[in-house]
């Protein structure tokens, strides 16, 4: 269809790009009042919602909407990792204007079916209505076994600091897409890790499950803010050694490093791990890089460290109450 | 505060009105990448969104704060109520303008604490960010034992309909709330049902535990409207008598019918009866009263007789899609 009619045109476009919605672990999906899900025995469930927002985390005429489609599920998902648990469902409220009812919506449909089928995540159930400007919330509803799920309140001083992959790629690749005029390209591999972020469920998965981490969380704002979240939850502080931050390849410098230390949206994990434990943390898990930058220490000060001495770090990433980026450090 | 200067102060105003969140069925709540649940052995989860826009769904400058909290939930609950369901649990998806931070938000979450005690329905988490209009959206995590929820989709001919409580009070609010200037009172016995719906939790639960209905839905979006998907779900059709409908008190006349047929809001509860187990409905469930209206039939129309005959009867309530209500019966 060209253009949206009435809700019910929308609620069956969705039904038929997930067609076996419904027949797997959910008993019954869209088209009821609600959706139902069988919980394993012994797992405790694991809940956990994101706004995705035209003009607030993507523009329509900068991100193609098959990525709008991926990013909006992989980033929900990836509070899941952060937990280690796995994922097993969502439920998409979609608002959309009229306009975006033919090609936008075919290809956000596209992108995740993609994702969901990747990350074994099964459409629900969800809710839909009409809007000037396209509005998505996804919840991701995951499993854990009870009692291993990982928080962000346990790291202890004498941790050590781990993060998974490499940071700041995805920052990078957002200031590439601002200065470039039009859409987006999918396949550009420097827009890679800003369009089709990938949530780090098998290390987060094999941490839990091993008991590794002390404190795990995922970093969407990047890690100068979601460290001193992690820190304020465990009540203790943290010192990062700059030049053991795992930059993207694609950066270079100063740049590089202002980029991990204070990029967000890259979807990486940070964990801590009990000084005993840390020297048994592989360099690789499968195909992802684990990498020390630091450790969990007993003031509440987090510095950052580099060739020319220590520094506070001061939360310079996402938060969408300040006007942009702050991005500065202070002498500790 | 008086306005928002960042997100984690959101978080805590929220943290502050729900103390005991993650504290009882929960293990972690706000504060986390997500929220643990304990499913209970035995039973299925239910899961459920809605949307509640600023614009869409209720006017800022019309709807008073405290019922906006209350309503964003309540009828979010009604979609487990409509399975037979308890609610659980539910995560908050706010997005609001800086200037909202104040009074806005204090009476908001003072509607919104007050419905989550009345329905026993605890904030596990959520997301929060900027946004120039007001925007919510609740997930609702419910459970039932297993194999009790009850579908749209059960329903037979000869089946007997009946709803709950009185149907079009809602819609009638809602046009006395336009007439009005200025913001709606909170106190207005006539504005009740539209400020504060009741999501008929006992009554969906007595049904389903004692497995009396054979299909259920909430009436969301007005009687003419969700039969007409209880009937395409059930592949039947439906005949009503007009004359029975549970009318409000407030209303007359042809008003009022028209009220009962098409008004949206109500969050009554819409359910089929088998023939032998009809007679066994009582007229009251507590102090909700039960109402036969009709029966479903083996066509796929559906029909609305009155003194002066039947008609076919055409969805006339609410949907974001089309331009208004249509409100039509047709000859059938």
């Amino acid at each position: 269809m060209a253009h949206l009619t009435n809700e019910e045109q929308l609620v069956r476009a969705i039904r038929r790009r997930f067609p076996e919605s419904g027949k797997g672990l959910l008993r019954l999906a869209l088209g009821d009042d609600a959706a139902l899900f069988r919980p394993r025995s012994g797992y405790e469930t694991i809940l956990t919602c994101d706004w995705f927002l035209e003009g607030s985390h993507f523009l329509r005429d900068k991100h193609p909407a098959d990525a709008v489609g991926w990013k909006c599920l992989a980033r929900a998902v990836s509070d899941v990792a952060a937990m280690g648990g796995e994922p097993r469902c969502f439920l998409l409220s979609l608002a959309l204007p009229k306009s975006a009812g033919g090609k936008w919506l075919r290809e956000f449909l596209s992108g995740l079916r993609r994702v969901s089928k990747a990350l074994g995540c099964e459409l629900a159930g969800g809710d839909t209505t009409r809007r000037e400007e396209i509005l998505i919330n996804v919840t991701v509803v995951g499993e854990i076994r009870s009692g291993r799920a990982v928080r962000r309140a346990g790291a202890r001083p004498g941790d050590q600091l781990f993060v998974t992959g490499t940071l700041g790629e995805a920052e990078l690749g957002l200031r590439m897409m601002r200065k470039q005029r039009g859409m987006a390209g999918v396949k550009n591999p420097a827009l890679r890790k800003h369009l089709y972020p990938e949530p780090r469920l098998a290390v987060g998965q094999w941490l839990a499950e091993k008991g590794q981490a002390s404190a795990m969380m995922d970093l969407s704002d990047g890690l100068s803010t979601d460290l001193g979240r992690m820190c304020t939850a465990s009540r203790v502080g943290a010192r990062i050694d700059a030049r053991k931050l795992p930059v993207s390849a694609l950066a270079k410098g100063a740049e590089a490093v202002e980029l991990a230390l204070h990029g967000g949206d890259d979807y990486e994990l940070l964990f801590a791990v009990r000084p005993e434990k840390a020297a048994k943390i592989p360099e690789q898990h499968g195909a992802v890089r684990l990498t020390r930058i630091g450790e969990i220490t007993a003031g509440r000060k987090i510095l950052v460290e580099d060739k020319s001495g220590e520094r506070r770090l001061v939360a310079g990433g996402w938060d969408p109450f300040r006007s942009g980026r702050r991005g500065k450090e202070r002498k500790g």
